[in-house]
């Protein structure tokens, strides 16, 4: 277990007058104690008590170990009442509040309110407090982030260079998981997208048999996961020649990411860096056409809580690592995303991604 | 929209008094309309109502028309209080029983009930009755079933052909993928088992670099999808040489696999098939070493609700589709799974797989 984030957990139970909390995300459990375990539709959740006294409820199919978890474990079984869940509400305090995980199934979670027989009000989201703390990364963390960013710099440039290899969206994406093998990483954060010409204008294209032609636009939004961390960038590159508007649209875009990157630094509100990237490509008439938030969270999983968007008020906190993403997609033309993550120091932040966003064409 | 799956949900709503039901489960969204969409984090629902004017709520990042999915779409936004939660409230009627899926996210399900303010016993399970729906398959899916699975027999065949090359699991795994590839499967329908001697006592083992060796059992457990439906079946080999304990075990499986089977017809109970198979490897002194229940549903998911379990106390009916998947492991010695999908039928079951079971050693 890791004291030292777990004890950040207990002053927040205090503060935010949350005695119990039910943790069963996987990526959430891994952070606190460095065991990995996807349960699928079963039972696995840890209890973590404001007292110290933890406990875990775990089916009996994962074999994990108490001095692994750093807490007792209470086996439950597929053939158990409810499939564990008596066992589980056996570790609560019925009569306090009971916060679970945001990610919850809610199965899981009518069955344990129909069971304690409690109003509504007595249940809260314990995810608050946990991503909130995960939010804010450690100087190790940030270390773990820098060096799998490094990597992707890296396969960025070794699959621009197959571009003109005229390889399919999905042949390129089998190179990209070689390259990351071949990398040290241990697979692909994220489904990475290749997109060619007005496929890219789709932000929720599927990777298919195209194949690129002069004037395209490319887009490579790729990321790997190296010892836990995943990365995340986006370059846009045109084959062979690139026109007029598509320039227009690159050099906006690449504005935007640069406006909202300088925008970064502790007291900010992520509604403001969203707004300096939006506002801009607004400005020049392209506003309609950036259709997504300007970035996300990451750390554990690719998209963590959290996010750079015109709903969210809160402020930026040194340690606090982000994807700023602002594209254009003009839907059967053209698309363009300029993807960097970036880490919060104290009086802005670090680009964890340094490969090059000039305007790139290719031979 | 496929009327005739809708029709059968609009009966049971009135039979379970249930007039309106959210469905957010992706993979019952596909079965009921054909549109294939997987939200992530954010908020895509299906508001079903007793009275046939069913409407969704549908971030509007994802792109979906309305005639595709057979009822207007409300959309939200990112940007919206709740992330659209006030938008979907809208569509309902908050003095009648409001039932969801079981794998929403508690922090959509908590929001919802907050703002509401109902207690508890107004929320239940929509997946209650779509599952059940679900659970018992058309002609049609029969057939992709059948389909799917002649697939599955054919890629355990090609993969069992490239043992002799002594390939590390993780080698063998990349071979399948080209395999389905090549046989016009769309992908894995779960990560793939490649488990050679001890590695396959582990039922929850991680293929890795391992390499076989003489004497090894070599548990191959694959699955792919082919138009939306997934194979599952599990073949186990042994490399060289079979000791007189291993031989033994595996005869023991064997038997189980084909008692279990022998008992499935409608009106039995899965907790009685989970029986034949649990009691027949108990008898020979393994039951402790059968760690897991004998199968689970499948279909458009490869785990669907419902099981062959001794906690299952429901009913086979014609048309349900699931696994007889016996094993017993030997920590540190030797895994033995035989597993094979079945469909009931009006008199007992037709067995979806044809690869042989005999005990084979590869030489």
């Amino acid at each position: 277990m890791n004291n030292i984030r777990m004890n950040k957990i207990l002053v927040e139970m205090k503060v935010r007058k949350l005695p119990q909390l039910l943790v069963s995300d996987p990526a959430t459990i891994y952070y606190l104690t460095g065991v990995s375990v996807d349960p699928g539709e079963r039972l696995l959740t840890l209890v973590l008590k404001e007292n110290g006294e933890h406990v875990a409820v775990i089916n009996r199919l994962f074999p994990i170990a108490e001095k692994d978890l750093g807490m007792p474990i209470v086996s439950v079984d597929d053939t158990d009442e409810g499939f564990g869940m008596l066992n589980l509400i056996n570790q609560l305090d019925v009569n306090q509040k009971i916060a679970v995980d945001k990610s919850w199934a809610a199965h899981f979670l009518l069955d344990l309110m129909k069971r304690v027989d409690k109003p509504v009000d007595n249940f809260d989201l314990s995810s608050n407090i946990t991503d909130d703390i995960r939010s804010v990364k450690s100087v190790e963390e940030i270390k773990l982030m820098k060096d799998v960013s490094k990597d992707n710099d890296e396969a960025v440039n070794r699959l621009q260079a197959l571009i003109p290899q005229k390889l399919t969206e999905l042949e390129m994406t089998k190179k990209l998981a070689a390259i990351y093998h071949d990398l040290g990483n241990s697979g692909f954060s994220f489904d990475p997208i290749v997109a060619y010409g007005a496929n890219g204008a789709d932000p929720h294209h599927m990777n298919d048999d195209s194949i690129v032609k002069a004037g395209d636009s490319i887009i490579l939004d790729i990321g790997g996961i190296k010892n836990g961390y995943c990365s995340d960038m986006t370059r846009t590159f045109f084959y062979q020649e690139v026109s007029d508007k598509s320039r227009d649209v690159y050099e906006t875009v690449l504005e935007a990411n640069l406006r909202a990157i300088a925008k970064v630094k502790p007291g900010v509100k992520f509604s403001e860096i969203d707004a300096a990237a939006r506002d801009y490509i607004t400005e020049k008439g392209y506003g309609e056409y950036f259709t997504h938030r300007t970035g996300h969270f990451i750390g554990i999983e690719c998209h963590e809580a959290g996010d750079v968007s015109a709903a969210n008020h809160t402020e930026v906190k040194p340690g606090m690592i982000f994807s700023i993403e602002p594209g254009i997609y003009l839907p059967g033309e053209v698309g363009v995303r300029i993807e960097d993550l970036v880490v919060a120091t104290e009086t802005g932040c670090d680009v964890l991604n340094h490969y090059p966003k000039e305007l790139t064409i290719i031979a």
